[in-house]
């Protein structure tokens, strides 16, 4: 324990429920087995010893000044959808969950923004977006992300090439501090240099620093059509090779994706979905907007001519809404299609130079052989963010897993930061990604880490134990 | 003085020289004039005891160090083209100039991005993504501005409508922290979510948190045409009403400027400058970026279609580099007329929510005529950023002026607060702003933009003064 957390009783129950609906407070025992984990219960399992359900800020922020005068320790919970087991109560206390505050309150048409409550879903607002007729481009896989989870985590996904991650369409938070103050970062402008980027700060936090409230979320005209590219390879070389050129055209294509056919294999034996192509090694798929024809069969044209040039065999083109799905449906079951053809799973979320996804790629099927685990590379290769994951075979021990997926992972850490990468593109460092920051990022870098976090958390009682680990005395010594 | 800092002596310039080239330490009496200010003397003239030009990261380190164990206040100076008296020693100390660190170390063509020292121009910057078929599009009025000093102000500009601000292109920093370690605040990757943060936290913090050393900025594809439209309307509201419109069009424009005709009359005057039309009161002049000419013409039909839609009188095409180049001379020379129109200026550069500034232009009004000051908006209402330009005329006294500007630029930060909006667009606090930053963003705010301060800079050496104020104590207190 980092501190010595106050253990909820009978009395601070009762306190709760003066502030509290009785039905929004779970008592310990009767906590859903879900809300011990996130998506990765690899990265542990926890039973808060209260589940609180808030419905707006002053809820939260009573709270949060009992909390911290109490000294008890709060992790906020979204949709539960992370993958880094970030929303878990590590060291016991309250769970809040915001999933009862999920209002769209509004879409501002003048200033092109959404308002709304942190519990969203992710799939609602990018609705609510949409019957406005604009568009909210940041789709992370996971759809059924609460919306501040998505802002907390500075969700990604794959049209980031083109719109860039969620960090890029925030305009204003909301928030309660840890101490129950209700404040402001920045408000409904799209150019602020008043005072620190706290802002920013709170971007992919991971709820270590403040409870969102309210989020103000830029919008962008609707693009009129969305086709998508399957382009076939002999090689990964020489499909990845492809990347950096297709950057360099005259528009920017909104995903750039890479997969082989051993994923491919296992999405079509488990999910019953087919890709349109199976007659080569290596795909990237590229997802292209336009608002006219006449713009895209240009845009196809050029991506085409630079694909062929870069070695490619052909280029299937899927010239509709619906086909152009049908084809990313298959890339976005590859995570269930890996879980279902496997025990268990590790996942490295490393993201490097574009220029250098190729070498990291290469690098980890050595890495992989080395160690006799199954590694998996799928993901976002217009970002440089490689979805690595480790996959458990029937023939492992227990302990041959543990000890040859750590080996694996360091091995890969190492290769991310030797090639000018970072530990986490999308995914953030939670619970999962802990043990290997400190290392990854340095020990002043760390350091730093730690004072950010102890100025909006002096007694470390938000969601303790994530991103970063502070000392025996919560403070921010070695 | 927050702190009783340590008066340079003689034994300390001896101790550079063991450092530094003879030749770039300058003594107290020696320091031009120019390093006593920036574009803004009426922000504060301050002497440095001492000017040290550096030539890379080692002497800074160096110099940091030795700062920080004696207690010595150190401001960066970039090319002092600040406005908002950041560059400035308020108390005296050490001017470091970046100056000579002003090698462009090379554009990554495959990462499209251009890495370079912190005092390479702008224009240099500009230039050299150009000579390689790519393209910077930050671009702030000040084009010999020191690259560096555009990041740690987040510079803005005319292009943000389309291509966002600094904040949006800066990939890495290198940077010397106050103690003379060196750090790196990401690295070259399009998404990263290692951490907090702390690369747009330094983006913005106007050389108060670290001294960048190097920068990775993110390049894009050159449009390839770049068209303007003069839009001549009857009256200021139907002028800017026209905003929110032109935003929700198909495409992005890059940039959407207003300009009133008094505005014009002092560049004309002054400058020997001539805008295309002079028949009305106010205008838009929008800046329009394509790759084709086909394309081009679609998007001025939209826009023109737009515009005279919302009550414009008229839509004038420039249609070549160069015509559009000479309508954007006059917007470019607003700052010089006005400077040449008047006896001393003060500058509020507030942003509001976009479909909020035709409200602030019109309250300015009102709050010009109250207090007896000629105040003029020009600025980028795509953006919401207004420059409010306070103008000395000959009849009113010092005193007047002073009182009078004061009791002005009260009101209309409180009018930017109600509207929603914030004290400063893209000019950055400094000295200028800081006294209304407390009350502006609110006392838990600017505790918590104290504490941010302390995590980097514990003793407060670096640029101290500048974007917080802390107690008699240098630490966070009331």
């Amino acid at each position: 324990m980092p501190f010595p957390y106050h253990k909820i009783n009978g009395q601070d129950i009762a306190h709760f429920r003066t502030i509290i609906g009785e039905e929004r407070i779970v008592e310990k025992e009767a906590v859903k087995k879900e809300y011990h984990h996130d998506e990765m219960p690899e990265y542990g399992v926890y039973a808060p010893d209260l589940l609180i359900e808030a419905i707006n800020k002053e809820e939260i922020s009573q709270i949060m000044k009992y909390a911290y005068e109490k000294n008890i320790p709060v992790t906020v919970r979204g949709a539960g959808t992370g993958l880094a087991g970030g929303a878990t109560c590590k060291y016991g206390g309250i769970l809040l969950s915001v999933m009862k505050m999920n209002r769209i309150l509004g879409v501002d048409m003048d200033n092109m923004t959404i308002t709304t409550e942190p519990g969203a879903l992710l799939s609602e607002v990018a609705d609510a977006a949409s019957a406005a007729g604009l568009f909210y481009p940041p789709d992370p896989g996971e759809r059924t992300a609460s919306i501040g989870g998505t802002v907390v985590t500075n969700a990604g996904g794959m049209r980031a090439v083109k719109y860039g991650v969620t960090r890029d369409y925030v305009r204003a938070i909301e928030a309660v501090l840890p101490d129950g103050e209700i404040v402001n970062f920045s408000s409904n402008v799209v150019k602020n240099t008043t005072g620190y980027d706290l802002k920013d700060l709170v971007i992919g936090s991971e709820g270590t620093l403040c409870i969102l409230t309210q989020v103000t979320l830029k919008l962008i005209a609707k693009p009129k059509l969305t086709w998508s590219l399957v382009i076939p390879y002999d090689s990964i070389e020489h499909c990845i090779s492809t990347v950096p050129k297709l950057l360099k055209m005259s528009f920017v294509p909104t995903a750039i994706e890479f997969t082989e056919t051993d994923v491919l294999d296992m999405v079509e034996k488990h999910l019953n979905k087919r890709f349109p192509d199976r007659s080569s090694d290596a795909y990237l798929i590229v997802m292209l907007d336009a608002n006219t024809k006449e713009e895209m069969e240009k845009m196809v044209e050029e991506a085409a001519g630079t694909a062929i040039g870069a070695g490619a065999k052909d280029v299937l083109i899927s010239n509709t809404a619906e086909r152009s799905a049908s084809v990313w449906s298959v890339r976005a079951g590859t995570l269930e299609g890996l879980k279902a053809d496997s025990l268990s799973q590790e996942e490295c979320d490393v993201v490097v130079p574009r220029s250098k996804i190729a070498e990291y790629v290469l690098e980890a099927k050595k890495i992989s052989k080395k160690h006799g685990i199954r590694i998996v590379t799928v993901g976002h290769a217009g970002d440089g963010n490689i979805h690595t994951e480790l996959l458990k075979d029937p023939h492992l021990t227990e302990q041959e897993w543990k000890v040859n997926t750590h080996a694996c992972l360091e091995e890969l850490y190492a290769v991310s930061k030797r090639l000018g990468g970072q530990l986490s593109g999308e995914h953030g460092i939670g619970i999962g990604r802990l043990e290997h920051m400190r290392h990854f990022v340095g020990e002043r870098m760390y350091r730093l880490f730690q004072s950010v976090k102890m100025v909006f958390d002096d007694k470390n009682i938000l969601n303790p134990g994530k991103v970063v680990a502070l000392d025996s005395k919560g403070r921010c010594g070695a």
